[in-house]
């Protein structure tokens, strides 16, 4: 039997336990929805309140080369990259994951002339697949999807020598459960494929080889487990080998060998940086700069390893609970297979998340009926694992009643 | 003879001087890039500390409702348009300036599918004329552009019924020019083709009428005249009567008619927000937001009326001093036809501004000759162009004889 003193010991037994101090908590929540927007970081106030005051306001346009702006792009994605498994001149930040996917897949659809095909999955998160549908309005003869569904079955079987590109998360977004990236990374490239590995559900909370598996293409936010707050622009990797033939439909200023030569012929420059396209929000930018500062504290396998025995933990405590025990749990329930968040299938999910959220434990609901509970490492206790699912249990007792099918158990028995 | 009493006189009977104050402004600093970016109001940082602590900090996910960062794009669009002329429910605030000249690109070209011509000139902002490459990648063969070119010709000869769609800034961004917006709008309407503006250069400085005049598309940047801070996001215009058949090829969730439903197919909502694609960056829009309350304290006719006032004080100033009235001046001579910038022809303008930085006179050169000087009206002093026009005369004095022209002329004299 797990307890709370269990807890207490793990949290105090915890190496990363100092990271919390790190973050701006209400010491009355607990927050399980890192996963959908990260808790803000101290620094964070600090270093956008100095890009205000001094480089904006003391600064001004000078700021662009005297305050570093310029590069901004590309420094911030080398430093991510560290987080990544991506070596140096690979990823720029910026725009959102939607237009970075949509960038990729054009570039991608280009690099494989001869071939019509996009695979990637039903249960991608739905921006995927809708930003596949604009990549192929540019020739909607040409292109097809083809979709791997939630019948268990094997992608490899919808991988032949037709796929130009495919797209897909290494983390489901409902459930948490990992791809294999080693596996789908090979299997594209044997067929002669190109592979985008969608990065959101991963980055900052799991440990990614980008260049040691030969991904061609990734993309992510830095809004979840990378704290960089309320839509803070993403990134996109495009790996070295492609970057000379690689080219953005999106082919802005930002990205031409001479930006300030103000030529009428676009050229795009070398390096990743031909995928930028305009400038980029400053302000918002900092949230991540901050945030790495955070991240350089420690490293992501320290983190993968209290995520595991977070949601591990959650998962146990479920177990051993009455009212919990009964849930259907639809993550992985092997560690080495699940991402840093754990779901429950519940019908009456909704009025439970709600009510959580009201007692102070914010959780996240996914029609229709997926309760989600994130667990980011950085500021998560062991003890907070324990008093989430007490109160989740309460939660449910009020409202397990409401469900038709268990009030005629209860008239029953 | 204007003097510098003159000027300060003229600061007295300012009915904008108040507005100074909400400015953040070092005290010897003139700053003359305000076209380029903004400079910092007061207010700005207030916003973005409250954002940071209440809505992130404490309201974490839960402000995205609370908070109402949902509908920021809109609620900021709705603003946006006092300015422009756009009636509510028009414009979004959203991405690059360059992203959205795709979208309205795209999404004009499948509104004309038997045409296959764009129309733009050389001297566009060049990423316009980028995104215009871009956008034709999508359909290769089938689509040309033409480019009005800087002989003085007349853009409607370049417009017939194979026009698809027309791409112009109405303010020139190394001149200062203004187009007829209502005549090359008709133009454009009575062959059959769509117009996008470029508000990028005017927005916030000059009266613009986008409902008025029939728009169909309108972009622009908020860091600009709009002071809403270093890359701060986009808008785009799209008209009321085009919002049903208009579909932006940057399909993603934000632009769904039901992005929580997660749906697998894409269906695009109903209104402008279907030219939303991604999560935005909520502390850059917080920056709009700040402004926009700055502007509400005024409206866009005295701001006009003051800007030409201070173009024209500055040209006048150029021409009555010695050193400076030999300048070859590029901007329109008559207020109504110029925009809120005026630029100088000179071979060694670099080093002059550069000069210029340095005595404290911020004003900024466009390779590969022109000198150009921005007078934003919300906290520039009549003053402040008194004593830039004396600052640019001391540098213009240093530099002038180390042209060899110059040089000679002072020999042989």
């Amino acid at each position: 039997m797990l307890t709370r003193d269990h807890c207490i010991k793990m949290d105090r037994d915890d190496p990363l336990a100092k990271l919390r101090d790190e973050f701006y908590l209400e010491p009355d929540v607990i927050y399980l929805d890192g996963n959908s927007m990260g808790a803000l970081p101290k620094r964070t106030a600090k270093k956008i309140g100095r890009t205000l005051d001094e480089e904006w306001g003391k600064g001004l346009i000078r700021s662009w080369g005297a305050a570093d702006w310029y590069a901004m792009p590309e420094t911030l994605g080398d430093r991510l990259g560290r987080l990544i498994g991506a070596d140096e001149g690979q990823i720029v930040v910026c725009d959102t994951t939607s237009i970075n996917i949509y960038k990729a897949l054009r570039a991608a659809m280009q690099m494989r002339p001869d071939r019509g095909v996009i695979v990637s999955e039903t249960s991608s998160f739905p921006t995927d697949l809708y930003m596949i549908e604009g990549a192929k309005s540019s020739n909607p003869t040409k292109y097809s999807t083809k979709l791997l569904g939630r019948d268990g079955s094997d992608i490899a079987d919808l991988i032949d020598k037709n796929v130009a590109v495919i797209l897909l998360s290494n983390v489901d977004y409902k459930t948490g459960k990992l791809h294999d990236m080693k596996r789908i990374t090979d299997l594209a490239h044997n067929a002669g494929a190109l592979i985008i590995w969608d990065l959101c559900h991963s980055a900052g909370v799991i440990p990614i080889e980008l260049d040691n598996l030969g991904v061609d293409f990734a993309v992510g936010c830095t809004y979840k487990y990378l704290n960089s707050g309320p839509g803070s622009p993403a990134y996109i990797y495009v790996a070295k080998r492609h970057q000379d033939t690689a080219v953005s439909p999106l082919s802005g200023w930002w990205g031409h060998a001479e930006p300030f030569a103000f030529e009428a012929a676009y050229r795009p420059t070398t390096g990743v940086r031909r995928f930028l396209c305009g400038t980029q929000p400053v302000l918002s930018m900092k949230g991540i700069e901050a945030s790495l500062d955070v991240f350089d504290q420690t490293n992501i396998h320290q983190i993968r390893e209290k995520s595991q025995k977070l949601t591990r933990l959650f998962i146990d405590l479920a177990a051993q609970h009455p009212v919990c025990s009964s849930l259907e749990m639809v993550s992985p329930i092997n560690d080495e297979d699940r991402g840093g968040h754990v779901s429950f299938r519940f019908e009456n999910g909704y009025p439970v998340v709600k009510a959580m959220i009201e007692k102070g434990v914010i959780g996240d609901f996914r029609a229709p009926d997926i309760m989600r509970f994130g667990f980011a490492p950085y500021y998560l206790r062991y003890l907070d694992v324990y008093d989430a699912v007490e109160t989740m249990a309460q939660c449910i007792e009020a409202e397990v009643w409401k469900i038709p099918k268990y009030c005629e158990m209860e008239t029953v028995t």
